[in-house]
Protein backbone atom coordinates (compact mmCIF):
# COMPACT_ATOMS: atom_id res chain seq x y z
CA UNK A 1 0.00 0.00 0.00
CA UNK A 2 1.39 3.57 -1.00
CA UNK A 3 0.27 6.63 0.30
CA UNK A 4 1.25 9.92 0.01
CA UNK A 5 0.42 12.84 2.25
CA UNK A 6 -0.09 16.41 2.55
CA UNK A 7 -0.17 19.10 5.73
CA UNK A 8 -0.41 22.62 5.26
CA UNK A 9 -2.69 23.35 7.82
CA UNK A 10 -0.62 25.76 10.09
CA UNK A 11 2.74 27.14 9.63
CA UNK A 12 4.15 24.03 8.22
CA UNK A 13 4.58 22.38 5.10
CA UNK A 14 5.03 18.85 4.80
CA UNK A 15 5.25 15.98 2.14
CA UNK A 16 5.49 12.33 2.53
CA UNK A 17 5.52 9.08 0.98
CA UNK A 18 4.98 6.24 2.80
CA UNK A 19 5.07 2.16 1.36
CA UNK A 20 3.92 -0.03 3.64
CA UNK A 21 5.41 -0.24 6.94
CA UNK A 22 8.01 1.99 5.22
CA UNK A 23 8.33 5.92 5.16
CA UNK A 24 10.11 6.30 1.55
CA UNK A 25 10.29 9.87 2.31
CA UNK A 26 9.30 13.14 3.65
CA UNK A 27 10.17 16.61 3.21
CA UNK A 28 8.79 19.59 5.61
CA UNK A 29 9.16 23.26 6.16
CA UNK A 30 8.53 25.38 8.71
CA UNK A 31 9.59 29.00 7.30
CA UNK A 32 7.90 32.01 6.30
CA UNK A 33 7.14 30.81 2.64
CA UNK A 34 3.35 30.88 1.46
CA UNK A 35 2.59 26.76 1.02
CA UNK A 36 1.26 27.83 -2.42
CA UNK A 37 5.01 28.31 -2.80
CA UNK A 38 6.59 25.39 -1.22
CA UNK A 39 3.87 22.64 -1.47
CA UNK A 40 4.49 21.42 -5.14
CA UNK A 41 7.55 22.23 -5.54
CA UNK A 42 8.10 19.37 -2.36
CA UNK A 43 6.43 17.16 -3.87
CA UNK A 44 7.72 17.57 -7.30
CA UNK A 45 11.20 17.64 -5.42
CA UNK A 46 10.15 14.08 -3.82
CA UNK A 47 8.71 12.82 -6.59
CA UNK A 48 11.80 13.32 -8.68
CA UNK A 49 14.39 11.55 -6.02
CA UNK A 50 12.54 8.93 -5.09
CA UNK A 51 11.44 7.98 -8.81
CA UNK A 52 7.50 7.95 -7.64
CA UNK A 53 4.96 6.93 -10.46
CA UNK A 54 1.97 8.12 -9.23
CA UNK A 55 -0.14 6.19 -11.31
CA UNK A 56 0.86 3.56 -8.25
CA UNK A 57 -0.66 5.75 -5.50
CA UNK A 58 -3.42 3.69 -3.84
CA UNK A 59 -4.33 7.05 -2.42
CA UNK A 60 -3.86 10.83 -1.65
CA UNK A 61 -4.14 11.60 2.49
CA UNK A 62 -4.40 15.40 3.50
CA UNK A 63 -4.70 17.04 6.55
CA UNK A 64 -8.28 17.84 6.80
CA UNK A 65 -8.58 20.52 8.98
CA UNK A 66 -9.11 22.54 11.19
CA UNK A 67 -6.14 24.85 10.95
CA UNK A 68 -4.95 28.02 8.91
CA UNK A 69 -8.06 28.72 6.19
CA UNK A 70 -5.42 29.48 2.88
CA UNK A 71 -3.40 27.13 4.37
CA UNK A 72 -6.19 24.16 4.41
CA UNK A 73 -7.71 25.28 0.84
CA UNK A 74 -3.96 24.41 -0.55
CA UNK A 75 -3.42 20.83 0.55
CA UNK A 76 -7.30 20.02 -0.24
CA UNK A 77 -6.88 21.66 -3.60
CA UNK A 78 -3.59 19.75 -3.93
CA UNK A 79 -4.95 16.64 -3.27
CA UNK A 80 -8.38 17.04 -4.52
CA UNK A 81 -6.68 17.59 -7.84
CA UNK A 82 -3.99 15.05 -7.84
CA UNK A 83 -6.63 12.44 -6.93
CA UNK A 84 -9.24 13.49 -10.12
CA UNK A 85 -6.26 13.53 -12.23
CA UNK A 86 -4.96 10.12 -10.97
CA UNK A 87 -8.61 8.68 -9.92
CA UNK A 88 -7.11 7.95 -6.78
CA UNK A 89 -9.48 8.05 -3.36
CA UNK A 90 -8.49 10.52 -0.82
CA UNK A 91 -7.91 9.98 3.09
CA UNK A 92 -9.14 13.50 4.92
CA UNK A 93 -7.14 12.87 8.53
CA UNK A 94 -8.20 15.69 11.12
CA UNK A 95 -5.25 17.51 11.97
CA UNK A 96 -5.23 17.78 15.27
CA UNK A 97 -5.44 13.75 15.25
CA UNK A 98 -2.38 13.61 13.03
CA UNK A 99 -0.40 15.75 15.55
CA UNK A 100 -1.37 13.31 17.98
CA UNK A 101 -0.32 10.84 16.58
CA UNK A 102 2.83 11.63 16.66
CA UNK A 103 3.75 10.86 20.40
CA UNK A 104 3.21 6.95 19.97
CA UNK A 105 2.21 4.66 22.55
CA UNK A 106 2.39 7.49 25.28
CA UNK A 107 1.80 6.14 28.89
CA UNK A 108 -1.39 5.18 29.28
CA UNK A 109 -2.80 7.77 31.98
CA UNK A 110 -1.15 10.57 29.94
CA UNK A 111 -3.86 12.68 28.02
CA UNK A 112 -1.89 14.33 24.49
CA UNK A 113 -3.58 17.56 23.70
CA UNK A 114 -2.16 19.38 20.34
CA UNK A 115 -2.86 23.10 20.68
CA UNK A 116 -3.09 25.17 17.41
CA UNK A 117 -3.55 28.81 17.73
CA UNK A 118 -6.88 30.02 16.42
CA UNK A 119 -6.21 33.64 17.26
CA UNK A 120 -8.17 35.57 19.58
CA UNK A 121 -7.23 33.81 22.25
CA UNK A 122 -9.17 30.59 20.94
CA UNK A 123 -7.41 27.50 20.51
CA UNK A 124 -8.20 24.26 17.74
CA UNK A 125 -7.99 21.64 19.90
CA UNK A 126 -8.82 17.75 20.41
CA UNK A 127 -7.86 15.70 23.36
CA UNK A 128 -6.31 11.72 22.67
CA UNK A 129 -4.59 9.16 24.73
CA UNK A 130 -3.12 5.80 23.78
CA UNK A 131 -4.87 2.26 23.81
CA UNK A 132 -3.41 -1.04 23.16
CA UNK A 133 -1.54 0.92 20.37
CA UNK A 134 -4.50 2.59 19.15
CA UNK A 135 -5.25 6.65 19.46
CA UNK A 136 -8.33 7.30 21.16
CA UNK A 137 -9.98 10.72 21.30
CA UNK A 138 -11.03 11.92 24.33
CA UNK A 139 -12.68 15.02 23.25
CA UNK A 140 -13.08 15.62 19.29
CA UNK A 141 -11.20 18.61 17.87
CA UNK A 142 -13.10 21.87 18.32
CA UNK A 143 -12.42 25.51 18.57
CA UNK A 144 -12.14 27.21 22.19
CA UNK A 145 -10.95 29.01 24.37
CA UNK A 146 -7.66 28.12 26.04
CA UNK A 147 -8.56 29.33 29.07
CA UNK A 148 -11.77 26.94 29.01
CA UNK A 149 -9.27 24.01 27.60
CA UNK A 150 -7.55 24.32 30.64
CA UNK A 151 -10.27 24.18 33.34
CA UNK A 152 -11.10 20.60 31.39
CA UNK A 153 -8.08 19.64 31.54
CA UNK A 154 -7.71 20.66 35.53
CA UNK A 155 -10.73 18.45 36.11
CA UNK A 156 -9.64 15.25 34.39
CA UNK A 157 -6.99 14.78 36.68
CA UNK A 158 -4.31 13.47 34.34
CA UNK A 159 -0.63 14.20 32.89
CA UNK A 160 -0.86 16.58 29.74
CA UNK A 161 1.34 16.39 26.99
CA UNK A 162 1.04 19.70 25.13
CA UNK A 163 2.43 20.39 21.38
CA UNK A 164 1.39 22.35 18.18
CA UNK A 165 1.89 25.97 17.61
CA UNK A 166 -0.17 27.01 19.95
CA UNK A 167 2.09 26.05 22.58
CA UNK A 168 4.62 29.07 22.09
CA UNK A 169 1.33 31.15 22.21
CA UNK A 170 0.27 29.85 25.48
CA UNK A 171 3.13 28.49 27.34
CA UNK A 172 2.64 31.51 30.31
CA UNK A 173 -0.93 30.70 30.67
CA UNK A 174 -0.32 26.89 30.73
CA UNK A 175 2.17 27.41 33.68
CA UNK A 176 -0.32 29.76 34.98
CA UNK A 177 -3.44 27.47 35.10
CA UNK A 178 -2.60 24.21 34.18
CA UNK A 179 -2.83 22.39 38.01
CA UNK A 180 -1.76 18.89 36.52
CA UNK A 181 1.24 17.38 35.45
CA UNK A 182 2.35 18.72 32.18
CA UNK A 183 5.03 18.86 29.56
CA UNK A 184 5.75 20.00 25.80
CA UNK A 185 6.48 17.68 23.39
CA UNK A 186 10.11 18.31 22.19
CA UNK A 187 11.34 19.86 18.34
CA UNK A 188 10.89 16.58 16.28
CA UNK A 189 7.56 15.65 17.48
CA UNK A 190 5.78 18.94 17.93
CA UNK A 191 4.26 20.00 15.04
CA UNK A 192 2.52 18.93 11.56
CA UNK A 193 4.52 16.27 9.75
CA UNK A 194 2.84 14.57 6.48
CA UNK A 195 4.59 11.01 8.04
CA UNK A 196 1.97 10.86 10.65
CA UNK A 197 -0.59 11.95 7.78
CA UNK A 198 0.52 9.39 6.12
CA UNK A 199 0.55 6.48 9.03
CA UNK A 200 -3.01 7.93 10.22
CA UNK A 201 -4.12 7.66 7.05
CA UNK A 202 -2.95 3.70 6.40
CA UNK A 203 -4.66 3.05 9.39
CA UNK A 204 -7.99 4.86 8.04
CA UNK A 205 -7.71 3.72 4.94
CA UNK A 206 -7.77 0.01 5.90
CA UNK A 207 -10.70 0.81 7.56
CA UNK A 208 -12.38 1.84 4.75
CA UNK A 209 -12.46 5.65 5.70
CA UNK A 210 -11.79 6.87 2.37
CA UNK A 211 -13.72 9.75 0.15
CA UNK A 212 -14.06 10.49 -3.30
CA UNK A 213 -12.14 13.74 -4.79
CA UNK A 214 -15.30 14.88 -5.25
CA UNK A 215 -16.33 14.59 -1.47
CA UNK A 216 -13.56 15.55 0.66
CA UNK A 217 -14.23 19.01 1.81
CA UNK A 218 -11.21 20.69 4.92
CA UNK A 219 -13.06 20.63 8.25
CA UNK A 220 -12.90 24.35 9.33
CA UNK A 221 -14.42 24.25 12.92
CA UNK A 222 -15.73 27.69 12.26
CA UNK A 223 -16.05 30.79 9.78
CA UNK A 224 -13.52 32.24 8.54
CA UNK A 225 -12.56 36.01 9.66
CA UNK A 226 -14.43 37.24 6.36
CA UNK A 227 -17.55 35.29 6.66
CA UNK A 228 -17.35 37.16 10.59
CA UNK A 229 -17.07 40.50 9.26
CA UNK A 230 -19.65 40.09 6.60
CA UNK A 231 -22.47 38.30 9.01
CA UNK A 232 -21.49 41.54 11.48
CA UNK A 233 -21.98 43.99 8.63
CA UNK A 234 -25.43 42.34 7.88
CA UNK A 235 -26.36 42.30 11.13
CA UNK A 236 -25.62 46.36 11.95
CA UNK A 237 -27.24 47.28 8.21
CA UNK A 238 -30.38 44.82 9.09
CA UNK A 239 -30.96 46.97 12.17
CA UNK A 240 -30.15 50.53 11.23
CA UNK B 1 20.05 27.49 19.56
CA UNK B 2 20.73 26.35 16.03
CA UNK B 3 21.67 22.49 15.09
CA UNK B 4 22.04 20.88 12.11
CA UNK B 5 21.83 17.23 12.18
CA UNK B 6 22.82 14.19 10.12
CA UNK B 7 22.05 10.83 9.73
CA UNK B 8 23.02 8.50 7.26
CA UNK B 9 23.48 5.25 9.56
CA UNK B 10 21.29 2.92 7.67
CA UNK B 11 19.51 2.84 4.49
CA UNK B 12 17.91 6.28 5.47
CA UNK B 13 19.58 9.31 4.53
CA UNK B 14 17.86 12.39 6.38
CA UNK B 15 19.00 16.15 7.24
CA UNK B 16 17.35 18.32 9.62
CA UNK B 17 17.77 21.71 11.17
CA UNK B 18 16.02 22.60 14.33
CA UNK B 19 16.04 26.05 16.21
CA UNK B 20 15.30 25.78 19.95
CA UNK B 21 12.06 24.06 20.20
CA UNK B 22 11.15 23.99 16.32
CA UNK B 23 11.67 21.70 13.56
CA UNK B 24 12.73 24.39 10.73
CA UNK B 25 13.29 21.76 8.06
CA UNK B 26 13.64 18.08 7.35
CA UNK B 27 14.41 15.83 4.28
CA UNK B 28 14.47 12.51 4.99
CA UNK B 29 14.75 9.48 2.07
CA UNK B 30 14.67 5.79 2.27
CA UNK B 31 15.52 5.05 -1.16
CA UNK B 32 18.06 3.02 -2.97
CA UNK B 33 20.35 5.80 -3.96
CA UNK B 34 24.10 5.84 -2.30
CA UNK B 35 24.12 8.19 1.03
CA UNK B 36 27.13 9.99 -1.36
CA UNK B 37 25.07 11.02 -4.42
CA UNK B 38 21.91 11.75 -1.35
CA UNK B 39 23.23 13.38 2.07
CA UNK B 40 24.67 17.11 0.59
CA UNK B 41 22.51 17.80 -2.33
CA UNK B 42 19.70 17.47 0.60
CA UNK B 43 21.51 19.70 2.77
CA UNK B 44 21.71 21.76 -0.11
CA UNK B 45 18.33 21.81 -1.11
CA UNK B 46 17.32 22.35 3.15
CA UNK B 47 19.92 25.41 2.89
CA UNK B 48 18.56 27.02 -0.22
CA UNK B 49 14.43 26.55 1.07
CA UNK B 50 14.80 28.00 4.36
CA UNK B 51 17.63 30.81 3.56
CA UNK B 52 20.01 28.89 5.99
CA UNK B 53 23.57 30.43 7.03
CA UNK B 54 25.67 27.96 7.85
CA UNK B 55 27.40 30.69 9.57
CA UNK B 56 24.57 31.18 12.38
CA UNK B 57 24.74 27.41 13.62
CA UNK B 58 25.59 26.63 16.93
CA UNK B 59 26.50 22.95 16.62
CA UNK B 60 26.52 20.08 14.29
CA UNK B 61 24.71 16.96 15.17
CA UNK B 62 25.37 13.70 13.85
CA UNK B 63 24.04 9.53 13.98
CA UNK B 64 27.55 8.81 15.39
CA UNK B 65 27.12 4.99 15.19
CA UNK B 66 26.22 1.84 14.76
CA UNK B 67 25.26 1.12 11.38
CA UNK B 68 26.49 0.88 7.87
CA UNK B 69 30.17 1.47 7.72
CA UNK B 70 30.17 3.49 4.52
CA UNK B 71 27.03 5.34 5.62
CA UNK B 72 28.67 6.37 9.22
CA UNK B 73 31.38 6.93 7.41
CA UNK B 74 29.64 9.66 4.96
CA UNK B 75 27.69 11.21 7.78
CA UNK B 76 30.96 11.93 9.71
CA UNK B 77 33.11 12.62 7.17
CA UNK B 78 30.44 15.68 6.45
CA UNK B 79 29.91 16.61 10.14
CA UNK B 80 33.61 17.09 10.46
CA UNK B 81 34.12 18.82 6.98
CA UNK B 82 31.24 20.91 8.02
CA UNK B 83 32.65 21.63 11.80
CA UNK B 84 36.17 21.81 10.68
CA UNK B 85 34.89 25.04 7.87
CA UNK B 86 33.07 26.37 9.97
CA UNK B 87 34.98 26.29 13.74
CA UNK B 88 31.61 24.68 15.07
CA UNK B 89 31.12 21.61 17.76
CA UNK B 90 30.05 17.94 16.89
CA UNK B 91 27.77 16.35 18.58
CA UNK B 92 27.94 12.90 18.16
CA UNK B 93 24.24 11.04 18.70
CA UNK B 94 24.62 7.09 18.94
CA UNK B 95 22.24 5.86 16.33
CA UNK B 96 20.38 3.38 18.62
CA UNK B 97 19.43 6.66 21.30
CA UNK B 98 18.34 8.79 17.80
CA UNK B 99 15.89 6.00 16.63
CA UNK B 100 14.37 5.42 20.47
CA UNK B 101 13.60 9.35 21.21
CA UNK B 102 11.06 8.72 18.15
CA UNK B 103 8.97 7.25 20.82
CA UNK B 104 9.11 9.82 23.14
CA UNK B 105 7.33 9.45 26.50
CA UNK B 106 5.99 5.69 26.03
CA UNK B 107 4.53 3.62 29.12
CA UNK B 108 6.92 3.66 31.77
CA UNK B 109 6.61 0.11 31.84
CA UNK B 110 7.47 -0.26 28.15
CA UNK B 111 11.09 -0.97 26.44
CA UNK B 112 11.78 0.74 23.42
CA UNK B 113 14.03 -1.56 21.61
CA UNK B 114 15.52 -0.52 18.19
CA UNK B 115 17.09 -3.18 16.15
CA UNK B 116 19.49 -2.44 13.16
CA UNK B 117 20.19 -5.59 10.57
CA UNK B 118 24.00 -6.71 11.33
CA UNK B 119 24.11 -9.38 9.05
CA UNK B 120 25.17 -12.85 10.28
CA UNK B 121 22.02 -12.86 12.61
CA UNK B 122 23.17 -10.00 14.29
CA UNK B 123 21.53 -6.81 15.13
CA UNK B 124 23.06 -3.55 16.46
CA UNK B 125 20.32 -2.82 19.17
CA UNK B 126 20.11 -1.00 22.83
CA UNK B 127 17.25 -1.01 24.96
CA UNK B 128 15.39 1.89 26.18
CA UNK B 129 12.38 3.86 27.99
CA UNK B 130 11.30 6.96 29.34
CA UNK B 131 11.31 8.07 32.89
CA UNK B 132 9.88 11.51 33.76
CA UNK B 133 10.29 12.86 30.03
CA UNK B 134 14.15 11.50 29.76
CA UNK B 135 15.71 8.54 27.64
CA UNK B 136 16.88 6.16 29.42
CA UNK B 137 19.36 4.07 28.61
CA UNK B 138 18.05 0.22 30.06
CA UNK B 139 20.89 -1.45 27.94
CA UNK B 140 23.67 0.06 26.20
CA UNK B 141 23.81 -0.26 22.90
CA UNK B 142 25.90 -3.28 21.42
CA UNK B 143 26.16 -6.06 18.31
CA UNK B 144 24.62 -9.24 19.40
CA UNK B 145 22.77 -12.17 18.12
CA UNK B 146 18.92 -11.55 18.10
CA UNK B 147 18.32 -14.77 19.63
CA UNK B 148 20.25 -13.32 22.58
CA UNK B 149 18.76 -10.15 22.82
CA UNK B 150 15.31 -12.34 22.69
CA UNK B 151 16.24 -14.19 25.20
CA UNK B 152 17.05 -10.99 27.39
CA UNK B 153 13.54 -9.44 26.52
CA UNK B 154 11.91 -12.63 27.78
CA UNK B 155 13.59 -12.59 31.06
CA UNK B 156 13.09 -9.07 32.06
CA UNK B 157 8.91 -9.90 31.31
CA UNK B 158 8.00 -6.38 30.44
CA UNK B 159 6.26 -5.04 27.26
CA UNK B 160 8.53 -4.27 23.85
CA UNK B 161 8.10 -2.03 21.04
CA UNK B 162 10.53 -3.09 18.45
CA UNK B 163 11.75 -0.48 15.32
CA UNK B 164 14.39 0.35 13.04
CA UNK B 165 15.45 -2.05 9.94
CA UNK B 166 16.27 -5.07 11.44
CA UNK B 167 12.02 -5.34 12.18
CA UNK B 168 11.14 -6.51 8.69
CA UNK B 169 14.57 -8.96 8.77
CA UNK B 170 13.38 -10.66 12.38
CA UNK B 171 9.92 -10.48 12.23
CA UNK B 172 9.22 -14.06 11.39
CA UNK B 173 12.05 -14.71 14.42
CA UNK B 174 10.36 -12.06 16.90
CA UNK B 175 6.83 -14.05 16.52
CA UNK B 176 8.44 -17.29 17.00
CA UNK B 177 10.32 -16.46 20.22
CA UNK B 178 9.53 -13.31 21.68
CA UNK B 179 7.23 -14.39 24.76
CA UNK B 180 6.40 -11.02 26.32
CA UNK B 181 4.24 -8.48 24.68
CA UNK B 182 4.98 -7.00 21.55
CA UNK B 183 4.39 -4.38 19.06
CA UNK B 184 6.03 -2.48 15.92
CA UNK B 185 5.95 1.34 16.00
CA UNK B 186 4.58 2.49 12.80
CA UNK B 187 5.91 3.75 9.50
CA UNK B 188 6.37 7.71 10.62
CA UNK B 189 8.15 6.80 13.80
CA UNK B 190 10.18 3.72 13.06
CA UNK B 191 13.31 4.40 10.94
CA UNK B 192 16.33 6.82 11.41
CA UNK B 193 15.02 10.82 11.48
CA UNK B 194 17.88 13.74 11.41
CA UNK B 195 14.83 15.71 13.37
CA UNK B 196 14.82 12.66 16.47
CA UNK B 197 18.89 13.80 16.25
CA UNK B 198 18.71 16.82 16.26
CA UNK B 199 16.18 16.95 19.50
CA UNK B 200 18.51 14.82 20.88
CA UNK B 201 21.82 16.19 20.02
CA UNK B 202 20.35 19.65 21.61
CA UNK B 203 19.54 17.35 24.85
CA UNK B 204 23.30 16.61 24.80
CA UNK B 205 24.70 20.22 23.77
CA UNK B 206 22.97 21.49 27.02
CA UNK B 207 24.54 18.82 28.73
CA UNK B 208 28.08 20.22 27.21
CA UNK B 209 28.20 16.75 25.52
CA UNK B 210 30.46 18.08 22.24
CA UNK B 211 33.24 17.47 20.46
CA UNK B 212 36.22 18.98 18.15
CA UNK B 213 35.34 18.16 14.82
CA UNK B 214 39.18 16.36 15.20
CA UNK B 215 37.84 14.39 18.21
CA UNK B 216 34.83 12.98 16.76
CA UNK B 217 34.93 9.32 15.07
CA UNK B 218 32.14 7.29 14.63
CA UNK B 219 31.70 4.19 16.76
CA UNK B 220 31.23 0.77 14.63
CA UNK B 221 30.76 -0.92 17.38
CA UNK B 222 32.55 -4.23 15.65
CA UNK B 223 34.98 -4.75 13.02
CA UNK B 224 34.14 -4.75 9.27
CA UNK B 225 34.20 -7.26 6.96
CA UNK B 226 37.11 -6.51 5.10
CA UNK B 227 38.85 -6.44 8.88
CA UNK B 228 37.71 -9.84 9.79
CA UNK B 229 38.01 -11.32 6.19
CA UNK B 230 41.99 -9.94 6.78
CA UNK B 231 42.23 -11.23 10.45
CA UNK B 232 41.22 -14.55 9.12
CA UNK B 233 43.31 -14.75 6.25
CA UNK B 234 46.39 -13.66 9.20
CA UNK B 235 45.95 -16.29 11.44
CA UNK B 236 45.72 -18.73 8.09
CA UNK B 237 48.76 -17.58 6.94
CA UNK B 238 50.42 -17.55 10.59
CA UNK B 239 49.38 -21.31 10.87
CA UNK B 240 50.42 -22.39 7.48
Amino acid sequence: MKILALDSSGLVASVALIEDETLVAEYTMNYKKTHSQTLLPMLDEIKKAVDLDLETLDAIAVAAGPGSFTGLRIGSATAKGLGLALHKPLIGVPTLEALAYNLYDTDKDTLICPIMDARRKQVYTGVYAFREHKLITVKEQAAIPMEELLAELNKKERPVIFLGDGVPVFKDMIREKCQVSYSFAPAHLNRQRAGAVAALGAVYYKEGKIQTPEEHQPEYLRVSQAERERAKRLAKNGKS
